[in-house]
């Protein structure tokens, strides 16, 4: 399955991002307010900056103490970040992600950014696949 | 897979727990040291008191702000907490934990706390096994 198909279903449409001057403690209201783990980072015309995650949070508290929240998320977000695109097969962005160790992954179109797409995601769509190919040769054989 | 399986492939052995009256600012200070993302709590007795995540000190820093990490963990803390077994199957497990929502899962035995199961741990199985099937019977198949 590509990754177009996964963002698809995503219930929610549009990217969630932040923007590189923001604070910290901005970073937790939003991520509390929208339910999920990270946020891509954006500089100031709206291009990919980075990305900041609640581990990012939580390294930054236990390395600088609560001063981190009155400072914006550019001083702690991983900058350095690898992208996907729309057409980018599942099986492909779950492999980066694992030998990477991350959990999110912007989705990039033509140097624009239109979306991102999480570990959780790609694993439920991988099993499935997994399982229904299981299933068509179990049949098969039993047939 | 059995639980137990995977409990001793991890790197660490024992369980990585904090107690109950220790503070959020204790707790942001261990998961960064032991690169985790949530901690069993314990209580005085060291019995199974509860769940904290890097997802609960982002929650709790949105809510109260900073005082929050002078309060004890107990406070922020998941005390319903589902466990499982070694003697348990990892894809109970992984259903147990899609299903619900969480990430992290004790495992207890004779009442003892023995281990912490991650949803990483079980989806990694989980795929290498659907992953295995599907080789042996395509062989099958092809034979």
């Amino acid at each position: 399955m590509k990754v177009k198909a996964v963002l698809s279903q995503k219930p929610v449409s549009g990217v969630e991002s932040i923007s590189a001057q923001e604070t910290m403690g901005e970073l937790v209201t939003r991520l509390k307010e929208r339910r999920v783990g990270a946020l891509v980072v954006t500089s100031g015309d709206n291009a990919l900056a980075g990305v900041i995650s609640e581990r990012d949070v939580v390294r930054a508290l236990a390395t600088e103490g609560e001063v981190c929240l009155r400072s914006p998320v550019s001083r702690y977000m991983t900058s350095e970040v690898s992208t996907t695109t729309p057409e980018d097969d599942t099986v492909n962005v779950l492999e980066r992600m694992t030998a990477g160790r991350f959990r999110h992954m912007p989705v990039m179109d033509k140097g624009q950014l239109v979306g991102v797409i999480s570990i959780g995601d790609v694993v439920k769509v991988r099993i499935e696949a997994l399982q229904r190919e299981n299933a068509a040769m179990e049949e098969f054989i039993r047939s």
